[in-house]
Formats: structure tokens, sequence, C-alpha cells
């Protein structure tokens, strides 16, 4: 075994260790090459600083890629997924030569950049540069909550560090300043993040895009700076990662490289996002001295890695599970609430309305946040935030304190005003496993971090994004605050459940959903104003997305209305209103477009029969997308334009959404048959 | 007149200047209270720095709002809206007493944040947090390079500065990072910032969202960083902003002050987002010995403002235009280019395409580089840059250098990986006017900045946006790199025309919609694999946004294959083999849902015969949207889940995009029939 817990953590690296990272890199270029696609640049500087923490530091199981207290990698720069890859083939992961020799290839279990629940050992899904170390931040975060709710004297469940490479890329996006600020002023000291400071970017030298002093920026956010100066230098960089551990910030490790070491062409950014090419290729192998062999992999090379991470893994996953029975069997109730699920379901058998008063008025963000404080009563493992504005969208747990250095045992996060930080934090929180979290801001700037939950969706987390405000009758604070595209923006985003719901009854079927869902994120859409409670609704049928709320008196309706949210209660209206002009249509609600389209073609016939031409949709946002259900005869009464400033009442009512002009809407439609 | 022209810049302020600036905060606060909604925290702390600036450093002309060389003021801390029309009105700008009774009431010119194009001497729309800063370093750019390009020894056409005034929550906003640092990188010395620091956001102490250090981060990023002690030192604001003029840095000065100063909540949150209520708002008046009487103003007041701001802003106005005139007299070539309208149009006159040889294979993110060259060269105003992309999005333009503090002249600017700080960047230099700008990266990082594409639109900026890599067609890098639910959230966005070309022709087509429309942006979505140049396409039908390619060969079609982009090929295709089958269909080209439905009904009938209803779209994103164009009865063929990483072509058949996939699908819409 390699000997890597010395009391000083000093290391004297020799030949073999020189080899195990010129392995990395020579594999990387391989598959590079033999793809004819990818980034070799990063791969060449990086592969001595990835070796180091992996086989000197990181403490994962190979074997047990999902072991909750590992130690987690993200690579944000998620170009240089080959030196990834090698590292897991190299590590005893269940990633081959062959999965190697297909990198980049259609079902590989080496895709382009790294997909997390796609290729063993992958802890996040990372390219979308300034994510990775966002959801790092997030990690660190559930590491910290976790341990001090969890870890006794004698049981230290949850303890372990979370590891971050990051680039030039990853430090010029606005989201590693609000992943940095969360870090810093949560305290989070097992985060630790190696900077690949390579300065070079796809377009040129970096100098050309950015001026900016990291070790100002990082200390003013709270966190510990520490440069090394040659990426080359094995024990400067071993040296700084056990300077970082005893650290009481998150720590930044600058470490000064050069692009494509090595290679021709390095140092400059024609090495960057492109296979070497044969010459380049056989330059840079005479450079390592390494055989020209693609794919050869000396049996020391593997020796050293089987010595070091391998050994150490499984060593430490073993003693932790001897831990965990240990615990399991004395504290049997804790156990319980422990979870290792990665997004574990949430326990809705006690949670149910307090007051179920038809008519009674109430805002679906406030039902909501009673709903939540329910869920936080009986699932210790539920928390979340807000970016800044849990006042406005109630998405503070009320029993619970702040989540902060000093109480990381607390449920309520303060993220600050920033939106695109919380859910990158959110997704790394689900990523780490052992709760369920939520977060919140106003449904407009879920723009802000739109980028985020697609990463949520991809990666099949059960994040729950907490939205209100959610249409023109925000009223005063006018079209910058009044959402009209997200719906249909998120509606578009694969693997993610929309939710609008009507009234109470189907705000808590939405969180009913919620919580049966663990392998998707969930966008709640609530409203600012209040609601009555309708007879017609139930939570229950939340779960077929789709439903007939108020069906028509004869078998077959002269015509449907569909509509969600807020304007199911005008729907129902216009219904009565109908009656008088001896129109006979049914009500359909739909809190969801994803949950019903994966009904059955039979139930969904029954809620929208096809024969039934005059269909009219009613939601005060874009229309974009409601035709699938109203068909080139139907009409869509929604806002396809911005919104405007004034009291929401009167907002709502110029934009139409009035008895008489759904009523006026309707008859059009008969006007048009006749 | 005030004399704030003296040589050290020193003003002695006395009781005027203190009746003035509690003016501003008596009017916001009676405003607020009387539409029961607003924030008066930040205007009741915020309404001194407001008045130094605006009474003694800010040269506007209240009576020529648009004047293209006025000092620019962005209220990036939008939700203080009644500070900025306090101050409008009491400039002398056409807003009214009774338009300030009117505060966020519908149709008024002083709705709840500002708006750009609405109300009179707003230079901005805000309120969405972050994006302030990032437009004011447009407007700062956009005045250093038409500076470096017009200005001459005797004509100094444009010479102005930038204010900002900006809060904890702006700061908090990724985006001001990824602004700050381009405004450092630049060197933007005439952008001079006011930090309105008063530790409190609205759900609380500042300290429990954030602990950064703004100087630490401010210098960092290249910026000269001031501090103010107290919000009620006017000598010391008014220091403060003299130095910052003598810095060759873009300039931050850090006033700390108590948000709701003057109110009995002062000092908290409870202060920051709601009217004071009547007791609070007397306590308030009676902090400031003011009468209680709402919206009153005392002569002085007045006559404080008009010989100040007003004063000064017209003798300055005037003088400029008979500089101006004096220049167009002497220079009328460069007086022609000089553009002082904010969306120019761009002249396309001589611009076409190289090579119009049909079934030539070239990529449209190439052809629009191409078309790029040429209209650079015919329009000197016209300017852009990538977010470190350009190799890939081929949108250097490349007879041009690279804009920086040496050369601001040049044309190509480098925004770094920030894409939301490049899409602020570009609504600032459209609104600051005179020049023609675009940017770009790959399509699904839209995502990042989608929040500022909401900003172009709603303030009807002709942006253009260039977004390569449109499709999972991009093939290796995998689904964080194909896009799949853009296109859909881009058209719900109102007031945006998204196009796709399919090929070489309609990309011209699409440039020339580009370049004559001056009251919208432009995304312009285009492939990175290459596609051949149709016959049956054409240039100017782009500006119809959808027509029939190539029509069915009896009048009335069997059928309709309605694409977009990369798919218009395959339809033709398909075309082809389903007249094998004796089927009879027609191919519809649709590079615009938006330009398609702003035609007539007539015409959009010709296109899309309303009796025929065997309709398929073929779109390799998602199917959102569709069905309006296809109905209940058609199908649309498209990607409802995230892409994969693999060779393109391998991957564009894996979703069933060949002719047989689309000849299967066809067949099916007639069983269903028969």
């Amino acid at each position: 075994m390699i000997n890597y817990e010395t009391t000083d953590g000093k290391v004297s690296f020799d030949q073999k260790d020189y080899l195990a990272e010129n392995t990395l890199r020579m594999l990387s270029i391989d598959m590079i090459e033999k793809a004819k696609s990818g980034h070799p640049g990063l791969c060449l500087d990086a592969a001595p600083m990835a070796y180091v923490l992996w086989n000197y530091h990181l403490k994962t199981s190979p074997h047990h890629p999902s072991w909750i207290n590992r130690d987690r990698f993200v690579l944000s720069v998620g170009h240089g997924s080959a030196l990834l890859y090698s590292l897991l083939h190299m590590s005893g992961y269940a990633v081959g030569l062959d999965d190697l020799k297909q990198f980049r290839q259609l079902g590989s279990l080496t895709p382009g950049h790294p997909e997390y629940g796609h290729t063993p050992g992958v802890d996040a899904t990372t390219g979308p540069l300034g994510q990775g170390i966002g959801m790092a931040v997030g990690m660190a975060l559930a590491e910290e909550h976790l341990a001090a709710k969890y870890n006794t004297a004698k049981y230290n469940l949850i303890n372990h560090w979370t590891y971050a490479l990051v680039g030039d890329g990853d430090l010029m996006e606005g989201i590693s300043q609000e992943a940095i600020n969360i870090a810093g002023k949560e305290r989070l000291n097992k985060l630790i993040v190696l900077y690949d400071s390579n300065d070079v970017t796809l377009d040129g030298p970096l100098s050309n895009g950015s001026v900016e002093n990291q070790k100002n920026r990082f200390e003013g956010a709270g966190w510990n700076y520490l440069r090394v100066d040659s990426g080359e230098d094995l024990e400067a960089i071993n040296a700084a990662i056990n300077a970082a551990k005893h650290s009481n910030q998150p720590t930044i490790i600058e470490i000064k490289t050069e692009i494509g070491h090595g290679s021709p062409e390095a140092g400059t950014n024609a090495v960057h996002g492109a296979a070497l090419g044969a010459e380049n290729l056989k330059a840079t192998k005479e450079f390592y001295h390494w055989t020209t062999t693609p794919f050869a992999v000396q049996q020391d090379a593997y020796q050293q890695f089987k010595q070091g991470i391998e050994q150490h893994g499984e060593a430490a996953y073993h003693a932790w599970l001897e831990m965990y029975n240990d615990f399991q069997r004395n504290d049997p109730q804790a156990a319980a609430q422990f979870s290792q699920e990665v997004g574990p379901k949430l326990d809705m058998s006690q949670v149910k309305l307090a007051d179920e008063t038809i008519g009674k008025e109430v805002a679906t963000r406030v039902t909501s946040s009673e709903l939540l404080q329910e869920i936080s009563k009986h699932n210790p493992n539920f928390w979340g935030g807000a970016a800044d504005l849990s006042s406005s969208n109630k998405t503070q747990l009320k029993g619970e304190g702040r989540f902060s250095p000093e109480t990381p045992e607390n449920n309520n996060i303060w993220f600050g005003v920033r939106e695109f930080g919380e859910a990158a934090a959110l997704n790394g929180i689900t990523l780490h496993g052992g709760s369920r979290v939520f977060g919140s801001t106003f449904f407009t700037f879920s723009d802000y971090m739109k980028a985020a939950i697609r990463l949520s969706a991809l990666q099949h987390l059960p994040v729950t994004y907490i939205f209100t405000h959610d249409s023109v009758a925000v009223g005063e604070d006018g079209p910058t605050h009044e959402p009209v595209e997200q719906l249909a923006g998120l509606r578009a985003l694969p693997n993610l459940n929309v939710i609008r719901p009507a009234d109470a009854h189907e705000t808590l079927g939405a969180w009913q959903v919620i919580a049966k869902t663990t392998d998707k994120p969930a966008v709640l859409v609530l409203s600012r104003q209040k609601l009555p409670l309708l007879e017609q609704t139930s939570a229950q049928n939340v779960s077929r997305g789709g439903y007939v709320a108020s069906p028509a008196k004869s078998e077959e309706p002269d015509g449907i209305l569909i509509a969600s949210g807020s304007e199911l209660q005008l729907a129902l209206k216009v219904q009565q209103a109908l009656r008088e002009k001896q129109y006979d249509v049914s009500v359909v609600s739909m809190p969801s477009f994803e949950l019903f389209d994966a009904q059955s073609q039979q139930y969904k016939d029954t809620v929208l029969p096809p024969q039934v031409d005059k269909r009219i949709s009613l939601e005060m946002e874009s229309t974009f997308g409601w035709a699938k259900y109203t068909g080139l005869k139907g009409i869509n009464l929604g806002i396809d334009r911005f919104g405007e400033s004034g009291k929401g009442p009167e907002v709502v009512q110029q934009f139409g959404f009035t008895v008489e002009g759904v009523v006026q809407a309707y008859e059009k439609l008969w006007e048009k048959t006749e």
C-alpha cells in the first residue's frame, strides 16, 4: 500500500508516480485521437494534479461507487472527460480499456462529457461551465449538514471531502461567483478546489478575456487561497492539498500549468479542443518517452493505482460499513432516519390540509407553505431555502433555524440573491444523497437558473423548485416580474414535472406527486394572489396531470374549457355562464402537461374526447404549446405579450381573463363553424 | 446656476440641498403610500447620493432625453423606481406630479419598475437584479468605442459618463461578477458605480446571505474602489464622484447607508418592500421636519434642480448640438456614418452570397460568418463578439481587430466565458445607441443568458443573438451541449424573432430580416454541420416566416411536411420518397414561427390549407409548440428527451430523422384515417 497517511502528509514521489500520471495523459490523448474529437489540452496539463489527488487523497471505493461517505470529485471542466475516464479505468472502476476505446461513441460508457448515473464513478454531469463548482458547493453543504445531524461521538457517519477541478472558463462564469460566496459564507472547509490555471481558453490567451486576480477575489469571498507555481510539481500539489485540509475555510489551490504540456502546440489554444493529429500525437509521446502503441498501459501503472486509491478506498469503505452496521444495531431509530438514498421519498402519510372549507381563499404559495411545515415535521431529511425571497415565496421552515457555520444542522438555507448558485447547490445536495431539498424564487427569475434546472432534469435529480408569483396577477411589480414564457420553456424541458395547482387541493396533490417521485425534478408554480378552495378539484387527480373537474351535463360536451392554476376558477364560472346560454361544456383542470401526457390514450380520450373540437385553453401565460390540446379549431386564451404594472385584478381584467371575455371567445368558436 | 464645475469640484452644500434631497425622499414615500405598494427603504437611504449625482454631476437634457451624448444613469436597483421618478419630476422631465400620483397604476407613466421607452429619462428597464450594472457596462463600452471611432481633435462627439446605482442584491447576482470583469478588463474608466451599501436585503440582514469583501472583489477585477462612510454626507459623496473621474479604471463607490433612514423601522428589512403605513409615514415625515401634506413640493426645491441639472443639461445639449452641426457641415461623410439612432438599420444592399451553387454544402454558421464579413464591410457601426466561442460560432469579424483598452475602435469584443454578462452588455450597447451589435455562444448555453434576452425583447432592442450548434447533430459533445427545449422556450418569448434557416439562402434572408428590424431582438439558430444549398429555398421568403418550398403536384396536397433548419433537406427527400408511394405532399419551410404568425390569415391558409389535416412537423428539438401548425391529427417529429453523445450522423439517425423514419410516420397518418 502507498503510505499516504503519514502524520505530515508528505510524499516522496518516484518513477512509479510519473509512470502513472503519464499513463493518464497518454490514455487521454489516445482516446481523443481515436474518437477524432475531444479536449487534449486540459488532459495533458491537469493529469499530475488529478493523479496526486486521486491516488494520495481521494477516499472512494471503486467497487462501491455510490457509498455515501466517499469523497466527492467533480470535474467542473467537463470537457476534460477523457482524463476522468482514464482515472476511473486506472482506479479500478467498472470502466474497461474497451470503454475508453469507445470514447464519444453512441451508447458508450464514455460520452463526450461526464454523465452522472451513466458511468460508474462519475459524481456529477458537467460540461456547462461554472456549474461543476456550484454542484461541489452543494455537496459540501450536504456533507456539513448531514454530519451535524447524524454524527455522534461514536459514529462518524458522514465525514468526507469534496474536491472539484476547475478551469479558467469555470471561473469566468457568474455562477462561480455565486457558488464561492455561498461556500465562503458557510465556511465549507471540507471543500477543496483545484484550479487548473493554464491561462488559455478556447479563443486564445486568457488575458484577452480576463485580467482577474483570483487571490483577491477568493479571499474577498472568505476562501483560503493557495498557489502552486508548477502543475508538474507533485510535491507542491500534495503539500497544498494537505495544507488545505487544515484550513477553516474552503480552499482554492491555483496551480499554474501549461495547456497541452508536452505537445508541440503546448501553451496555445490550438491544443484546447481538437484531437492532436497523428504528427503531434507522435511528438507528444516522444516528449513523454512513451511507446506509440495506442492504449498501452504498463502493469506497474495499474499496480500503482491498485496500491493507492483502490486499496485505501476499499479499506475505508469496509471500515465505514462496519461502523454503520454497529450504528444500526445500537440506534435503529436514528438509522431509520439516516438515508443513504440519493433522493429518498418523502412520507406524506400524515400531511393534510389544515382547512378544507370550500370557497376559503388562500394563495397556493401559502398553502404550499403550510404543507412545507407539515412535510418538514414528518421528514427530518427535508430542507431547503430561497434566493433571498423566503418571505415572499413563503418557503421558510418555521420550526427550524438558519443553516450557518455555527448551526449546520438547521434546515433553512440562505442562498442570498443567487438563483443560479442556489439551483446548482440544490443539484449538488441531491447528488450527494441522503436528503430531499427544495429551493425557491419568483417564477420570472427561474430564467436566472434555467441552465441548472436543465442539469437537474438531465441528471434525474428530484430537486423541487418552488416558484411563486406565477402570472400577471403579480400586478404592481410590472412586466419584469410577471412571467409569460416561463411555463412553455420549462414544459419543453425533458424529464421535468411542471405543476401549476389551481387551489389548495391541487397544491397538496402536487406535493404528493413530488414526494413519491425520485427520478426527476419538479417545478411547482404557485400564485401570489388568493384562490378559493374548489369543490371540483382533488389532490389525487393531480397525479394524472389533467382531469375533468366539472363534467358537462350531457354525455358528450358541446365544448371543453381547459385551464391550469388560477384560471380554473374562472373556467368554472364560465361553464355556469355558458349553461345559461344553453352551451354544455366540460371543464378540465390541467395542472401538469407532463403528467397528463404520460397517461394512457384511453384516459386522455376520456378527458378530452377526440370528437369534441370546440376547445378553449385558459392560462395567463404564453399560449405556446397549448394547441396540442385544443387543435387547429380551438382557441388559446393566454398572454402572448409582456405584462403590465397595475393592480393585480385590473391587469388580469385588461388581458381579458373575465367571464365575459371567455364566453365571447367560446361563442366565436360556434360562429366559425356556422 | 449652481456652480458645480469649480476646478477642484468641491461643493459647499447648504439648506437648499437638504431641502431638495428630502423632497426626493418625501415624494417617494408619498407615491408608495398612495399606491400601497413599492420599496421605501432604498428611496429613503439613497436619495442623498442620487441627489448629489443628478444635480451636481449628471449631464442630461431633461427636454431632450434621447440626446446621444448625455450621461447615462442606470438604476440597477429598479425596485427603487419611486426615487427615479421623483428625480425625473424634479429635474424637469415630462413626468408630472399627477404621474407620480399614479405610481404603479395601470397605464401610468410610473410603473412598478423603470421601463425604457415608456417613461422619458429612463435609460434602461431594470428590476431583475444584476442586469442593470451589466447594461451600464455595455453603455460604457459603447461610449468608449464610438468615442474612439468618431471623436477628432475638433469634435468631441461622444464624451460622457455612465453611472449606475446598485445595491447589495445586484452584487450577489453572478452576472454582476461577469459585468465587472468585462469592465475591468476593458478599463472602462468612464463608468462610475454608486453602491448603496445598506447591509439589508429582503429577507433580513445582509450578513445572513453574504460575507463578501467588495473592496477585494472589485480591486481583483481591475476596479478603483472608493468608500464613503455615511450616505448622509453629501460632501464626501461629491468628493468621491470627483475622485472617480480621475481614475484610469472603472470606479465603484461603496456608500454606507441605513435602509429606510428616518423611518421607525430604519435599518431592518421591514422597510424594504412595503408601504410605510400611515403611522410610520407620519413618524418619518416628523423626522425630516416635513409637512404631512402628501406630494407637497416647495418652490425652492424645484428651483434647486432647475439651477442644477436642468440648466446645465440644456446648456450642454445646445453646445453639443452646435458642434454636431458644425461637424455635419465639415465632414458630411463621417457624419453620415455617425448614427444617433438606437438601433440603426443595416445596409444589406451590397451583401450577397459568395457562392450560389445548388447542392454546395456549407454549415449555416459558416454562411452567416461570410455574411458577417460583408455586413461589416458596408456598415461601420456593426460590431459584436462572443463568449469565448468565436472560433466555433464563427463570429469573428476578420478584417477587424480586438476591442481593447488600447484599441477601443476595434469591432471584435471578447466577452470571455460570460454569456449573461455578454447579453446584458449587448443590451447596454444598444440602449446607448449609435451602433448595431451581435453576440454569440452555443445554442444550449443561451440558457445562461435567457434573462437578458428577455430584457432585449421587453426593451425593444434590436440585439442579434447568434447561436450555433443547434441540434443533436452536434454529436460527440453529448446532451449537455445539445439543445432540445431552447427553441420552444425562446419562441414563447414575446417580441423576439427566432430564425432557424435551412441553408445559405435562408441565412441571407435571416440577416435581411434582422437588418431592417429595429424594434426587437433576433435569435439566429445555426447549424454546426454542413447543409446543402437548396434550390427550393429563397432569401426573401424568410421574411414571411414560413412558405411552400416545394409544392405538391396537385392543387390540393395529400399532406404537408413542415420543417425548419437542417430538417428541410430531409423533408424534401421524404417528399420524393412519398411520391414513389403515390402520396403527393407539399413541403413547407418554417424558419420563423413569429414571422409566419404575423402574416395574414389568407397567406397562412395558402401555405397550410385548412382542409389538409395530414401534417407532419420535422425539427430535431422539442416538439412543444408545433401542434399549432399540425393540429390534433398531425404528427410532430422531434426530440422530446435529452440528446446523446456520438458521431453526429449516428445520433441523428438514432432519433429517427431518416427518410424511412418520416415516410413511416406519414403512412401512419393514413392508417389512422382508414
